[in-house]
């Protein structure tokens, strides 16, 4: 099934622009595709490019996340709401209007308070991230891409205002600039769709890793899940929970986390980006999986 | 099973305060509560005062847009969009920002851009909606609550500022007093919790009526049920998807209508409002009836 | 000098556009200029087409304001604020943040609430503002256009938006309909720019009428002045204070009023209006003046 | 006639409360009250503490810009603008509705933009104004108050978030770091109502200095007098148009100067402030110096 969705993608490989405002990402072809699912059982398939290595950027909210709520039963959510947000993804208006008190933790905003908290609990957050993630997916070659973090922490006045403004609230715990760092840090890992979809495999499997130990509860697995359904995907949530109809999380950098409760995670990949900043191959290959399954929830 | 969440939310009811805004909903008792459940062949199951008629007020939005997408298939969509809106359900800034283009169709704006459209198509539309509501409940006698829709139209001077800030952007087609008419006499239609789970039943069953036919596509009843859930609680969409997990409509009247798609529609009665406008037992008793079935998308 | 200051201003006439969102102002020859000068006396001098009638639109608004100072001693200011909005004159935004209370009187919502204020007090606003304009500038012809009004009238949605937005507040104290019949006729007034320099006069002399008698305390005048100076020209005012030094109110027919404090009242018309409103060649003939005089305030 | 204003305003020495959001300022006691007049000539009289050096804040903000304008021929007015701005000083919306082109040079994000214009002028942009500041007060020992300059650093969160937020949009040219430490050094030089009326007694001499060479030209001159006057005491410059009726800047030190163009400028001092962050004696002081002279322009 993987090798047909591949093959009926085919025509929007290359539809879209690759995200521009970072030059290391602008210069991937946008053409590429690759898609990956792992089962409960931490069996993984794949077809494309599913074993090349791409920038995983805002899919790594999701994992921080959960990093996070293992660590402290939920205290995360006085500092961060958890509904969508119907802005652009680092508007500034709605955080003035709310105190520095983000909407959700998947906007810029709200993923810099998760940094934050996880620095607070574990110190290096985009190391523990790594080591999390490398047990996920058997894969101890994960690593950040160096270049790709110098180019985001040059380009970062955007996301410093958003950081400097939350502080301004008395909403950040550690140095600004400590936690911009781990937060470049996270988004500039690079892994495959087999790695993605191993790694986010738990949350299919109501919060248990593949060793059998419990990350999260079952509730804060739904949690998330839920966030992911109504956030996930920028400004672009309501058209993707039609048109897919489970949760995802997408990245700058053409990627794509879908979770379908109880049976298994995806993960598809294409540089191509859309206005809203989600992968067009990547969202049509995933449309096409959950109508081809029937495993859309609507 | 339904007798069971009667018990479980027991406690609760009387919890939340009633709508205060319209004289003749703040009457109503807070603590009453009623539960009907629909399934695909049109049986009807309820338990506590499931057979008492309330105000269905915003949930009348769910109905209004299935005519129309029944109509048009779905030149509407030039004229509301469909992404959740993040902000106080009736808020005219984000309107302001996106030049009279409201966020969705469960917002006052988006709604009443619907009323609009359904006035081009029909004229009579809360007649047109009664009709569709009596012949899908087989209860001939549903009406429109005179005395609620007197006192709503008594105090519209909000949704009057939002119907004409709309037109001053051209997307009004009717004259806006007659908009406003339609409006306040849709969302003061009176229906019991069994009325309203067999009207909803049709979503449920991928747009197919009771007596076969179809109203809206399979692609349409998904687009309903996927706008319900990210879009369907003011401004707890991302609560309720997490809590409940299955696409849902509120009304300030204490209603909730809620899909469970390829199974059933529940509708749940209880006049009792938490701070964002949603039924305090009501949610409960979902909850309850999704954790029991083992219903919930997450 | 009123002669040199037609010559100088006559490469600007035909500068600019005139207001297109009215019909029946959009249609009036860009290029048309005059300008008069009346004096503490009740002298009054003209220059151009200084005797031609034109719609005096916002300008009006300074004359409601004095005529409600003099009925209420400034109860009015718990309805509306005396500061610059930095908005355009008509955003609903800034009107929600600061809950119905318009920033001043010169926007169009503050002169809504002026105009209901004074509806209050008299019953036919309109009426009692044109029996005083007739009265100070001994023109008893003065009248409503009526053409302009009914076409204002059929474009009013932005202005009904704000008036039923303010009235959900509980800021507005008569039927809205009324508020917006009274201020479309108010707005529609012609008169010449030697009837406005008459009608102006009181306000360079300390609020004494020409027959003698006092319609505002010097402190009123003083504060109409001030609020002049600082909200007279929409979003232009500082560029205003900056090139003309002395306080004016503009209105989109090309209208401007400017008040030299204990020495004279100048009206210009020109219709050619600049991307904020503004009239084009009133405007610089205003700085001529000033700078011929020397009485720029700065 | 200052002393007549010393007895006047006594009254009132002590209302309001000091500045609390920095230590150093909130001890100050908010009793006390200087006034100081210098004159063209540059002769300078006081009454009261006028000789009692005390923290300009954002009253520096007037120098700096002088300073920009000396430099650049007005090639500042493309990044920032020059009209009022109708929010709290420090409001982020605004910002971003205007792309991060600041309103005006006296809200904190135009006067960041006009010291990072000043360091691409001179480098040592603090170091400048004091330079200026001594020479034109003949003071040579003003300095920079290091204890209130490292409180206002580590308080700087919401002025980096404003900084970084331009600079997303290309409008910040130096490091913001280096912005920030010379923003704040500026903001933190002590100087008395002598010192302050000296300094600022060009903008009332048409741009002329105590030496008779020109500053700023005459337009220059009028053009940040306007400004003042429009724009200079945050949120109540229409408030204090009508009060005081001649350009001001305030500092939340409690400093205000003020300038009767063609004839003095008076600095007065007392740091118990109202709820917009003016000086409550110091703006009484200017309303009766203003009422005793004359000299309001309206």
């Amino acid at each position: 099934m993987l090798e047909r969705i591949v093959e009926e993608v085919a025509p929007l490989r290359g539809a879209g622009v690759a995200a521009d405002y970072i030059p290391a990402l602008a210069r991937v072809d946008p053409g590429r595709f690759g898609i990956a699912l792992a089962d409960l059982d931490g069996q993984v398939h794949g077809a494309g490019e599913w074993e090349t290595a791409f920038s995983v950027q805002s899919i790594s909210k999701v994992f921080t996340l959960a990093l996070v709520l293992a660590g402290t039963d939920e205290s995360l959510w006085r500092r961060v709401g958890r509904e969508p947000s119907g802005n652009a993804f680092n508007s500034l208006t709605q955080l003035e209007r709310e105190r520095g008190i983000p909407r959700n933790p998947f906007i810029n905003a709200g993923a810099l308070i998760v940094t934050d908290e996880l620095i607070s609990q574990v110190g290096d957050a985009s190391g523990d991230l790594l080591a999390f993630l490398r047990a996920e997916s058997g894969n101890p070659d994960l690593r950040v891409d160096e270049e790709v973090a110098a180019s985001e922490a040059a380009h970062a006045d955007r996301n410093l205002a958003v950081t400097h403004f939350m502080a301004s609230y008395g909403n950040v715990r550690n140095p600004v600039p400590e936690v911009l760092d781990q937060y470049v840090r996270q988004c500039s890992i690079e892994m495959s769709c087999r790695d993605l979809a191993l790694a986010g495999r738990f949350l299919a499997a109501h919060g248990v890793r593949r060793d059998g130990t419990e990350l999260v509860t079952n509730r804060q697995a739904k949690r998330i899940n839920a966030i992911m359904l109504t956030c996930g995907t920028y400004d672009a949530a309501g058209e993707f929970a039609y048109r897919v109809g489970v949760p995802g999380k997408s990245g700058v950098g053409g990627g794509i986390l879908a979770i379908v409760p109880g049976r298994c995670a995806v993960a598809v990949w294409s540089p191509g980006l859309d206005v809203r900043g989600n992968s067009v191959a990547g969202v049509a290959a995933l449309d096409h999986f959950t109508t081809l399954t029937g495993w859309s929830i609507f």
